[in-house]
Formats: C-alpha cells, structure tokens, sequence
C-alpha cells in the first residue's frame, strides 16, 4: 500500500476557503502570487454588475494615505464569468484581482522568526510549513476578493430591498465617537480621513494615529456598522440565528478579537425591564421597536429594525518597536518590523466588514427564500 | 402546476438544525413536544460512552435551585444507537430525552402576546406562525440536546489529548470575578450555586441575583471558559479559524449578545507593543507564549496556551415586572412574565458555552486529521 | 500530546448519514440496536402528517410474504418532533421505529466468516472491526428509515403538484414486464405478489423465485420507477443534475449495480435521430416531448415529461447453496446462509427506490424555490 | 418592502457549481465566455504539479482529428495560485484556461429553437431565459475544468498510492470491445485515434463512426474505466458508498444516460452462487476476490481489488440531418446542426471519466484519512 515517494510528498490542504450557504464564495490566492480572485456561486441572474461596481469598493479598502501601508495595489477586477452584457446570468461568478506590487523581498529577513501576534508559528503548528513569501492566506490581501463579492452582494440587496449598509470607525484607544446609526450615510464616513463620521472625534482618532506611527507603534479600536432596510423574519433558528452567522463572518476577519450585537456589551450590565426594546405600532400598523439595544434581531431572527454590530480589532501586530521573539531554532531575538503595514486597521477595515455584512444578508435573504413564510391559516 | 390543495398545506422549514463540519450535530425537539434529542455522527469509534457520562453535564444545565426555575426535568437521556458495551460504533449515536414536566397551559394567555425581547414576533415573521405550546425550537430546551453531544465531545477530547475545559460565571452586573484560567477546576466552579468560582464575588452575585428575583427583575452577564491542554496547530485559514467558529457557535445560544476571545475587549483599547504576546521557548524547547492576552489563537489557530473566552448574555427578556407590548392584533397591553423562568441564566448557561466549546474543539480536531501537518522537508 | 490512554479508544467514525441539500435525511441506527429512525430537516410546515400514512409505505417494504424473509418487524414509525396536531411545524422531524424481532444470534456463527457480495470484510478494512450482532448500517434494515421519510416527501410533492410516484418489479433473469408507465398506479402493483404489474410475467417471475428459493438461490433484477406530473425546470446544471443526484440516491441503496435514465441503455446503440425526443406543442400551446426516450430530462433538468429509470439489482448475496469463503484468520472455509433472506429483494425494493426518488425531487423543488425562474425580459 | 427596481432584475441562481466533501473543485465559466477555470480546495501541500501536468490530460479531451469537433481549443491552462516552487501550498488551486476560439456567431441562428436532446427548453423553464451565446454552463467545454483538476487529483493517487486508471472506448453501436483491465494502460488505449485499445474493434469503431458523421448522423456506447491499486476500505457505509460517489460523479457528464458498476448489468441477469465473488488470501496472506464481477467494491467499500464501471452516453444530439423541432414562439420548424459538434463524444469523453473517477477516489482517500480505521482490540 503505497510507493516510496518523493519525501517532499506530503498530506495537508484545507477546506476552509468557501463561505456561506445558499450564496457562497470561495476565494483563493496568496499575498504575494500572481494574483487574488473569488467564485461567487448562487447569485440571482440578471442583477447589474460592472468592474466599476467593484472597483468603488476596493477603492475603499486599498492601501494608501498618510495613515496607512504605503504598498500599492491598483486592484483592477477582471470579471471572468457569469456576467452578460452588465447582467448576472446566474452562472458562478469568477473574480480575478492581479496583483502587482508584490515585493517579497520585504519579508524575507523574517522567515525565520516567529513575530508576535501574527499566524507564523501557529501555521507551522498547523501545516508544517507556510509560504515564505509572506502572510499567505494569513494576509490580509485575501480580504480584498471578499471585498469585490461583498460589493456585489451590497447590490443586490440595495435593487432588492433598498438595504444601506454602512461601517465607520467607532472607536480608537477607549475612545467611542457619538454616531446616529438611522442616519448615518457612506458620504459621512468617507469625508473623514479615518472614516470616522464624527468630525471632532475623527480630529483626535487622527492624531493618535499619527502619534502611534510616529512611535513605531499601533492601535485598534472598534467598527461599527448598521443595515437599514432589512425586513422583519430574516435569519434562521438554532444554529442558523442571524447573530451566529455574523459571528462566524467577522470574525474570519484577520485581527478580530471582540464582537457585540446592537450594544450587547452594554446589555450584559442592564436589568431586564431596562434592557427589552418594547414593541409598539407605527402609523401603518406595522409592528416596531421603540428602541433598539439588540441590534435590530430578536431570537436571532430580524425585526425590521436596522441591524447594527461593532466588531473589535485588536492592534496591528507588525510594529517598528523592537520586540522580542524567538526564531525557529528556538534562540531569543529582537526585531523591528520594517514591511509596509498600518499603524490602524480599522479605516481599511471598514469595507471589509461592511462586506460581511452584506453576504450574510444576502446568504440569509436566499434562505428566506427557499422556505418562504407561512401562507395558509 | 399544481392541484387545488388543502390551504393549510404551506412552504417553510429550515435547515439551521446541524452543526459542525467533521462532527456534525443535529438537534431536533420543540420545547413542549414529547421530548427533544440529538444524533451526533463522525464519533470516532471506540470511544466509551455511557448514559452517565451525559447525565453528570446535563444535571448541571438543569433548572432548579432557589435561583432558576421551577421547571423540573429529569432529562434521562436514552442512547438509542452508535453504542455498543459501552463503546461507540462509529456509526451515528442517536440520544432521546423524554419531556416530562411539559405544562403548556402556562403559555396559553400569551400566545397573541408579542413578548419584548422574544422570539414571538419575529418567528412569525419568519415563518408565518408559531408553535403555540411554548418557545418551540427558540426554546432553551433545545440546548440540552447540546450538553449531551458536548459532553461526548468533551470526553473525546479528554481521552485523546487530556484537553480540559471549564467555564465559569465571570461578570454579573458589571463586576467581574478575579480567575486564574491556569488553574480553575470544574470542582472550583461548582461549589458556588451560581458557578462563580471566587467564593467573595459569588455570594456578591448571589445578593445581586436573588434582590433582581425579588424585584421581578433579572441580570444578565458574562460566563467564561478555558480549554487547557490543546494542542498548538488547531484551526484552519481564512473562514475555518479557530475564533470564527467559536462566533458561530457562542452566538447560536439563546440569550447571547457579545463574545471576545481572551481578552478581546481590553486588547482594543492596548498599543500593539502591550498587546502581542511575545514568545518564548521553555526548558524543553517548546515554543509558549509569554502572555496569553490572545486567548491561546494567533491567526484563527491554536498555539498550544489555554484558550479562553467569554460570553455576554443579556438579561433574561421574561420578568415579572410589567412591560408593554402590543398583540397580534397590533393593540397595545400589558404584561407580566408568570412562566418558568430564571432571573440570571448564567448559571445553567456554563454548561452549554463547555459543550459548544467542546463541539468545536472536537470539529477541529477531525479536521486537523483529515489534513495532517507536512511531514517533509 | 496526548496521554496514555485507553488502547480500546479509537479513531473512525463517518459522515455519511445524510442525505440531500436542501431537504435533508438523517438516518441512524444498526440492524440490531433498539430501534432505528430519521431526523428530517427542511419540511415546509403545515404539510400534513400521520404515523398512518409513514406506515403505509413501511408496510409494503416490510419481511413477509412466502417469497420474503421471515424476519417479522411492525415498524411502528413513531414521530418525536415536528408535527402539532398532524402538521408539520416546519421544526426537524423526528421519527423513531423500534425494532422488536431481532435475533443477533442468527449472525453469530458467521462473526468470523467473510461472508461473499457482503460488507464484511471491506467495513473491517475501512474500520477496523465490525459490529458483531448483524449488517450494522449495511443492513437492508436501514433502508426503513429512508422509507418513512419518503413517504412524507412524496406526500409533499402529491399535495403541492399532484405528483405521482410508481415503483415496480420490471425485470427477473433477463425478462422484462411490458408496463405503460403513463397509466402505472399503486395499485395495479400491489396486485402483485411481487410487484410485477403485468399479470402474465407477474406468474412467471413468482415461479422463477419460488425456485431460486427451493434451490436455495437468489435472483436479481431491474426495479422500474416513473414519477408524472413533475413541472419542467427542476434540476439544476453542472454537478447538481437531476440525473446525478439520482445517480447518488440510487446507488446508495444496498444491492444495487447498475441504472439506466429513461431506455439508456437501449440510447447507447441508437443513432442521433433516433434517439432525440423531438419537441412539439400540445392544444394548450404548452411544449411537450414527442417521445419520452430520455426519462423527462433534458441536459438534467426536467422537460414536464415523465421521470422514469430502472435501477439493476444484483441476486441476493446470502443463499444457502454452499459457497466458499475465507474466515478472519485466512483458511478457506465452506458455508451456508441460515438466516432470514430473501430470494430476491426487488419486491420489497420497490418502495425503497420510491422513497429515494420522492426525497430526490422534493430537494430539488426546494431549489428551485431558493432560486426561482428568471421573471423579467 | 422593496423599492420599483429595475424590470430586469431577477432571482434565480445555483449552487450546483461544487463537487467533492473533502477535496471540493468548484467550476465556471460559460462555454463563450473569455475562459473557463476552476478553484481546487483541500489538496494535500507538497504535491508536485506542474501545467504540463494538466495539459497533458487536457490535450486528450481536446476536440480535433477527422473524427472530431473542427474547434480548436490550445487548452493552456494558467495556475494562479496554491502552487509554489512547483509544489502545492496546501491553498486553494485555482486554474485558468483562456478561451480563443469564440465563435458566437455559429449559434446565433438557433437562439430561438429548442433542439432536441439539447438543454434549450429545460433550461429556460428553470431560469427563464439562457446565456444566448452558446451552451452556457450545460456546454462539454465545462468539462474541460473538470479534466484540469482530475489530473491533479489521479497524479496525488499515483504518488500516494501508485494508483493506475485507465479509461477506454467500450462499445459502440452495440459492439464491445474486449479488454483485460488488469493489464490495460493509456498507452494502449490512445494507440487507437477512437481510444479503443483492441486493434480489430478500434477499425470497426472507426468505420461505423465516420459512417455516422457522412450520414449527418451521431453515436452514442460506453466508456469503460478502471483503477487499479486502490487498497481495501475506502468508501464510505450508507450514502457515502463509492458506488453511490460514482453515480454521482459519472451523471454529472453531459450526455450520460446509465452505468454500471463492475459488469452489473449482466449480474442482473445472475442467479447469488453465479454473482458472488468468492474470497480466498493469495501466498502473502492477503485477502483476495478470486473473480471481480463486482467492480471492485462489495457494501460501497473497496476490496482491493481493481475498481471498475462502465458508462453509457447517448448519441450527440446535434446532427447534421434535418430534424423537427418547435420555435419559442410554439412554431414547428425544421433544421439541421452546423455547429462544431462531435459525430460520436466517446474518444474525448475517456479522460473526462477518468477525472471523474480520480476526482471521487481522492475525495474518499482524505475521507478516510479523516477517520482511519479502528487500531484498537
């Protein structure tokens, strides 16, 4: 049973890189290959997309900027199936992003230490081995095919429903902006430079980033964000709660440590009576919350009331202070990070997890859809 | 395309009722049906498994003490199939628990009520209808199917790798009980009434508690859990991380509302220098964290320290105190909860946040053989 | 990594107990436990739902009769969940079915036998061992399961679009029964003793078997399935062709070799036009298939035409003839079946492959809802 | 709930794109679109591939010779990612085949025609309307995806296990080709431009199919595969038998209408004692099949001995000749095939099956691999 073959012959892989249900994408690439890219499959036919559709959310998410990594990625989208003349023909969607800043070079003096707070060690605990030509599927490169799959999810749920999602920067180093969740817009956010839509605390979130990277170091910090639109009765019992799936969401992104639904965090310390969002009637009898602490789900199941989260990141772990680790041979060292990284995530972050956002709605909104409501008496 | 059929004849259901990728649960039972169950299929073979094993978990999930409610429930469980002398099969293990303490009618008077905080709403929402006995599978009864499956988790796990796991009631009301994660037993845990190991914040809670009890009220809170002894190596890339799936499974408990891996929460507010866990090698050349700030994960896998978590649940949405609401037929009311419920859920919450953890673990570690580490060179 | 444990704790076990996407079977349970059953998930709710109508069905798969086993079970199906006052709920439904006449010391002698065209020596080679009271999952028994569920998928599909499902016997030895599967009923198969429609070949067949049974043999043979009044459009491309899933569900029922869609055998040595179903209209302007060659589909999908394929048996394994095999230990034995089987099992697999193909089209109606026809121009 | 959105926006989709639980390949592409590609999840790491690997397969599913399609295809596949150094990674693989030979125009006239044997008319009745380019997703040229990544899964069985598979030209018209399975390689079978590795019914082949194409005619017959090498124990007890994988598998190919595992068709017509493949042990004590009537498999489970099956096709459904159809508008018309289409698909259909059949045995050795076999006593 089995020849003697190449000793380099070896037996690990993974299964990890399909998300979602009913609209699921599975994206694939290396930081630093030829390229990144995503199948998308399920999607609804006849939907409009265009690579510029894409390209506005990527945008959002490149690098660039005094605040972050200065890598440069133009992330042009190549769409390589599934659309017809600007329409979705209901064919697997394929996405290729090609990269073209790739300098591996920068990560090569590191190939053999174990950085603090990054998935070297613990890939090698996992598979053996990792690609030393950076993070891998570690990097947070992967996230920009999640970011193109998002946007076209985005889309369908805006022409379907009229969903807006909108993510902001909501807190950095203990420090909460004041935001109005039913009004907030992704013109608000994006004027501020941190995607903080409130000017004065986007004024202060500025300058501790500033003062962060000026000391080699780094913060993180809160994302917020809100669906308004969505209809009451999406999301599924058990282990199929709206809430869960968004837990399985964010935190498959890179650096997530924390997560609440509506102000769960503050929910933990209200009594009962303080903290049920009563039900009422509006003008049209249709039945509301008068207030909204559980982030608009109820059993796991929407309300009609806008979704709203905050996901916790935690510090970019790459910082030019020196630290201390250890190398492969098990010898203590010091280094400096010197590749090209943030001192924040979290404005970069905000379409990523916007993006998430949308591919749970739109993965639940098809669920909705296999198995409609109760029609009879 | 269709016959003139009966009206009644409708078009929902839902396929939310399985978890796991390599372990796979699935749970079926409506709160006030004849009793509720679970099959649990990719066990290993070989494994000894008796009623008892899950009788001694699930005793500590069931109601009852001064401080939960009054719904009696011997929960014997049955092991209908996979078991054979003692050891399973490897084939599916098929476990029954009969319902015995069902009484329906204490419902009855709320069945038009949509109660705050509930599933009632939004369930018809979803579906058209409700069951009209009770909470149906929003019901918290469901989650004894969990405690049986987890607790064969949890042996596997303790036979395979001598793995661990321990939750306790961290936070009531805002304050939070000193824990050493390192050394915290299941013994420690259980000699309080409200499962908060530091004997000086437990009878705080339990003050805390009983006082909301008397008032009609209820609290909510934060429950942890430590897994020591897994080895470093679990979890996969991208979506399959270590933490996305403990968001999945964390937030499919009725009740929860936040979650953050190992101390998530402050890490936001840290710099990355006292942030990242620096590593170090011990006596015997292994690689450790000196800190565990990360709880025991570094990109979504695990790195051989504990990992640990905690849960945020909100307070119970049933009180005796009266609410507003309004019914079915959009009518305002009021209302005061005079079911079975507890005030604080924390206590029998331990157990379920153990078995989901287990659960996992356990999926993680399938997944870990099926795709062995590289073994070449 | 790892402590010194039990040498009887082991490492197999197996996720191949579900059936189905969207509308899923679990099944559970060994020929020689307690009892077997199903969890089904992803019923639409308000279906009706009696114990009556699962053992109608059961009924017709069960032992009895002089050319079949006399193993004697009731199979009395008893539901646990999922139905309230004989509706589905849209909650998992439970069914569990006791077994009562189980005689595992019939087996006994055979424990160390390979025994020929039976699982037992490739389940050790895939498992190690093997469960010594019977066929354990590879039992004939657990094809009850299946048929409790295919009972209320075909009770769903006879109320949403009036379909029809009808088994029956067509072939014994290389003779085939004239059937018009346009006019085929229920009924006119039970006639049968052995489910033969066709009076004639009906007497013929009986007499072959009532032989093989006297000679203590065992015949195969074809078992012929054709459901009318499925819509055109169910189905979906690539790997989720109806003629594929068909493929898995056939070929998972024990005993079965070979399947032809439609005459496709007969397809394989015809030229091109003699093979195509040409296309026409009827009066009401709807398309229809001149012909119905290809078993109603058309590139996997359905045309509106019948469904309708053979599924080929092989002859019984066990006889009683003497045969040759080898025991555990390698010596070549000599052996004769004793215990309770059938001379040739395609009486009773008729309602066995009813069932697959009702659970197969009931799944692919729910995918079709998930993802409804394209409705605008 | 919902906005006026565009007319054209639609709803349907499909998740039918991916194949395999433990190695899972996800096609797309449409037949002509700017190419075709697939994304490969869950191959072990350190496997050599290279594309020469993969054009070496697809090259033999290539249309061209006298007896073939005149389009002409380079096939060259590009891999962008999963591949370093020439070794996987362990990450998702994902494969690029640009299309250059396009032309659309071929098929514009029969927009409007529902061919027979074509998916045409099932498809618009599932989605509503189709990709008017060409084939879309039901085109041969998906296969192409197919073959690319089955190359790969046959090179990690060859490597692992030494696993040979071999597929050829079976029978045409009726006639069948004789073969020795334990002594058949490609070499011998592409010797013969029809793949049919016996001389004499190669000529024969040869002579009925150029008949066929010179009458605007097409033929259909069966293509024979085997897998010699593959151990005892893989495949899976209920559905997750290896025939019950294969049916699946075999289905999925367009133009597939029945198959047989091992010779099962005749073992139809076999009394138990004539079927029956007896064991005994060869002189290393192993157990052995004496004869192999059963493909190889015995429960769904390997024996050892040499997996194979046969599969039929129908005859291509386009043909020159002229053939009635209906118009969508429901007018009769009539009209000949002048696409690039194959009189007989059975020579480029031989590799599609062999990736079919080492695409299902990979899937099986991870499945295996996640669960080995019982250690114990």
């Amino acid at each position: 049973m089995g020849l003697a073959i190449d000793s380099r012959l070896t037996k690990f892989g993974g299964m990890s890189n399909t998300f979602g249900e009913y609209l699921r994408i599975t994206t694939w690439g290396e930081s630093h290959g030829p390229g990144i890219g995503v199948v998308i499959d399920g999607l609804p036919a006849g939907l409009p997309v265009t690579p510029q559709l894409l390209q506005r959310q990527l945008k959002r998410r490149r690098p660039g900027g005094a605040l972050s990594s200065p890598r440069r990625e133009p992330d042009e989208p190549q769409i390589l199936s599934g659309v017809f003349e600007g329409r979705t023909l209901g064919t697997p969607l394929s996405i290729y992003i090609e990269s073209s800043d790739v300098r591996s070079q920068d990560y090569e003096s590191l190939a053999d230490i174990y950085r603090p707070g990054h998935a070297d060690f613990t890939t090698e605990a996992r598979y053996g081995h990792r690609d030393p030509r950076g993070g891998g599927r570690a990097s947070a490169r992967e996230t920009a095919a999640r970011v193109a799959a998002g946007a076209i999810a985005a889309e369908f749920l805006r022409l379907e429903h009229g969903i807006e999602i909108v993510g902001w920067v909501s807190e950095v180093a203990g420090v909460r902006a004041p935001v109005d969740i039913d009004q907030l817009t992704v013109e608000n956010v994006d004027q501020s430079l941190i995607r903080c839509p409130d000017a004065e605390t986007s004024a202060r979130f500025e300058a501790e980033i500033a003062q962060a990277r000026d000391e080699g170091e780094s913060l993180g910090g809160w994302v917020g964000v809100v669906a308004r639109g969505v209809p009451a009765g999406w999301g599924d019992p058990v282990f199929g709660k709206m809430k869960a799936w968004l837990g399985l969401a964010m935190l498959s992104i890179p650096a997530t440590v924390a997560l609440e639904i509506g102000d769960g965090i503050a929910a933990t310390e209200r009594t009962g009576s303080d903290n049920n969002d009563a039900y009422d009637t509006n003008e049209e009898g249709v039945v509301i919350q008068r207030t909204n602490r559980s982030g608009g789900l109820q059993g796991g199941i929407t309300s009609g009331a806008p979704i709203w989260m905050r996901v916790g990141f935690k510090p970019t772990s790459t910082i030019r202070k020196s630290q201390e680790s250890v190398k492969k041979s098990g010898e203590v060292t010091t280094f400096s990070g010197t590749g090209r990284h943030d001192p924040c995530v979290l404005p970069r972050a905000v379409p990523i997890v916007e993006s998430m956002l949308a591919l749970v709605l739109a993965d639940r909104l098809l669920a909705r859809r296999a198995i409609p409501p109760f029609e009879g008496k």
